[in-house]
C-alpha cells in the first residue's frame, strides 16, 4: 500500500474535525485508493507542535484532555514547512485578512519543496493566487483551495469539473454569514449591541467583528472567487467595499415597510476589459432568492456564456462542512497526483 | 488528429442547438483534445434521416430553408443504431414518458455494439437505469445523462465529481417548470384555461399538458435523480404522485392570504431500508427558498452525510442550456474514454 504524508498547519475546530473525518474514512480511502494517509506533523498556535509518527486519535485526545500536546516537538511552524517530512501541506492557520500571511509564506515554502498544498485559508487566494498558482504549475504540484469560500460547497470545483469550456462572465452572492445573521437579527427587532454580544458569547462573531461588519471578509472571498473563476488578477483592496456598519434599525424597518430586505451582496463583473468587484448592502424584494438566504447559509451565483446563471446554496453549515472541503481536496490529490 | 464520430438521434430544437454549439466550439475542442468531432448520422422524426459525410452547417441550413433534408438516406432510426458508423450515440428523440421508449432500445442497441452513449432523455434513467448502467459497465462504455434533469445544470456531475465519498441521504426540488409557471400565473390572478392556452401558443406547454400537470414529468425526474444519486432501483410508477390538476384559484388565494405559496415539490428519502419518492403540491412560506424558484427556473437540494444540505438552482434556462448539457457530456467522453 502507498503512503501519503500530511503536515497539518492549524489544528483548531476545523483542523480537528478534519482529523476526525480522516480517522472515520481511513479504511474506505485505503480500499479505494490503495493509500494509507499518515499525519507526520501538526502545528498549533498555542498548544505546541507535533512531528514524527503521530497517532491522530491520541493527538486529539491530548488536546481534549489537557488543552495542549503533552510531549510537543520544539520547532516552529516554519520549521515544519521547510524541513518536515510530508507530501501534502494542509494550511489552516489563522489569517491576517489584510495581508494573507503567514499562510502565503507557508504555501510558498511547501511549493518550493515540490509538495502539494491544500489550503482552507482564503487569504492566499485573495492576495497571491496568481503567483502561487504559477509556482505550483512550475513545480508540478497540486494546489487545492475549495474550502476557502463556502466551506466544502463546490464552487471552484463546480466550475472546473462540471462547466468545462464555459466562460464565467459574472459572479455574485452572499458570502459572509456573520453579517447575514446580524442583518436578520436586526430585522427581527433586536438591538445591534445585543446581537454582537450574543454572537460573541456563542463564538459566532469574532473578537474583531470589524472584519465581517466592514466587509473585509466578504471582499476577500469575492476576490478569491474572481481570481480563480474570472482570472481577475485583483487583490481585496481593489474591491469597492461598503460594510453594514452604517445600516441602522430604522433603515431595515423602512425597507421592510416597502417589502424589502437588506443583504450584503458581493459582485464581480467584466467591464472595460477588466474585472470589477464590489461588496455593498443592497435592498432586495422579500420574495427574491437572495432574501431566502437566511442565517448562516450562503449563496453564490455564477453566470457563464454557455450555461446561463446557476446558483449554489449552502444551508447552515457546521464545522464538519469545512472539514469536508479539505477532505475533498485530499481525495483530489489521491486521484490527480 | 483523432476523430470521434457522433450519431445524433433526434434533431429538434435541442439537437440543433447542440449542433450549433459543436460548430462554434470545434476549433477549441480540436486544440484542447486533439480530436475532430464528426457527425456521421442524424435521425429526425419527420424530416428524414442523414448518414455518411454530413456537413453540419449544411444540414442545419436545409432544415431551416426547407423544413426537411433535401436528399435523405432511406433508413430507419434503428438502422442507424444497429448499422451506423459512429463512436458515440447521442439520444435526443421524443419520449414516451410512460415507458421510456424508444430511447431505451436505442441506448441498449448502441451499448451492445460497445458504443458510448449520451442521453438527454430522462425516460431511460427513470425506467431502466440499472440495466443500462450495468450493460455499459460490462461493455466498457461511457454512459452519460447530465441533461436528463435540469438541462446542463450539474446535478449528477456535482455529486459524482465534487462530493466524493459523501452519501446522499435525501433529494428534493422543483423539477417541472411548466407546473411552476402555471402555479405562478394562477397566483397572479390569471385563469387556468387562459394560462394553458397562452402557454400552448408560446410552445411552452405541450399538446398533452397532462404529462406535466398530473406530475408524470416530475415523477420521472425525481426517479432519475434517485436511481443515480441514491441507488433507489425504482421506476416512476412507484412515486407517490399528486399533480396540480385539482389546485384551484381559490386554494392559491387562500394560501396567499396566509403568506404561503403553492409549489409542486419532488422528494426522495430513505426509510425502512428503501428509497421512497413523492411528487405533490405543498404550501411553503413566501420567504422560503422554494418560493423564490420562479417561472421556468428549477431547483434541486441534495443532502449528504458529509456536506449537509446544498441546493443548486437553474435560472430561466434557454434551449442552449439543454444543448450545453449534451455538449458537457461529450467533453467527458473526450476526457474519460
Amino acid at each position: 500500500m502507498k503512503e501519503l504524508k500530511l503536515a497539518l498547519l492549524g489544528f483548531g475546530n476545523a483542523g480537528r474535525a478534519f482529523a476526525r473525518l480522516l480517522l472515520e474514512k481511513q479504511e474506505e480511502i485505503e480500499a479505494r485508493w490503495n493509500t494509507r494517509i499518515v499525519v507526520t506533523a501538526i502545528a498549533t498556535g498555542s498548544r505546541g507542535n507535533l512531528t514524527g509518527q503521530i497517532q491522530l486519535q491520541d493527538a486529539l485526545n491530548q488536546l481534549e484532555q489537557n488543552g495542549k500536546f503533552t510531549d510537543p516537538t520544539p520547532c516552529s511552524t516554519m520549521d515544519i514547512v521547510i524541513n518536515g517530512d510530508y507530501d501534502v501541506l494542509v494550511e489552516m492557520t489563522p489569517l491576517n485578512i489584510h495581508t494573507g500571511q503567514p499562510a502565503i509564506d507557508h504555501i510558498r515554502g511547501a511549493l518550493l519543496r515540490r509538495k502539494h498544498v491544500i489550503t482552507a485559508n482564503k487569504g492566499p487566494i485573495a492576495w497571491a493566487y496568481d503567483q502561487l498558482q504559477d509556482l505550483a504549475r512550475q513545480q508540478g504540484c497540486g494546489f487545492y483551495y475549495e474550502t476557502t469560500v463556502m466551506d466544502g460547497t463546490p464552487v471552484f470545483n463546480l466550475t472546473e469539473h462540471t462547466l468545462k469550456l464555459a466562460k464565467v462572465t459574472e459572479v455574485s452572492g452572499i458570502l459572509n454569514t456573520t453579517t447575514n445573521y446580524i442583518l436578520e437579527e436586526l430585522a427581527a427587532g433586536k438591538a445591534y449591541d445585543d446581537i454582537i454580544a450574543a454572537g460573541r458569547k456563542l463564538g459566532f462573531i469574532e473578537a474583531d467583528a470589524a472584519m465581517d461588519i466592514e466587509g473585509y471578509d466578504a471582499a476577500a472571498k469575492i476576490t478569491a472567487l474572481l481570481n480563480v473563476l474570472m482570472q481577475a488578477h485583483i487583490t481585496p483592496d481593489q474591491v469597492d467595499r461598503t460594510g453594514i456598519e452604517h445600516i441602522t434599525e430604522a433603515d431595515i424597518q423602512d425597507a421592510a415597510a416597502r417589502g424589502k430586505v437588506i443583504k450584503l451582496l458581493c459582485r464581480g463583473w467584466r467591464e472595460d476589459g477588466r474585472v470589477h468587484a464590489s461588496v455593498r448592502p443592497v435592498e432586495v424584494d422579500r420574495g427574491d432568492l437572495l432574501a431566502a438566504v437566511d442565517s448562516t447559509s450562503s449563496l453564490v451565483s455564477i453566470t457563464t456564456d454557455l450555461m446561463g446563471k446557476l446558483s449554489i446554496l449552502e444551508h447552515d453549515p457546521l464545522i464538519e462542512q469545512t472539514a469536508y472541503g479539505v477532505f475533498g481536496d485530499l481525495l483530489r490529490v489521491l486521484e490527480e497526483q
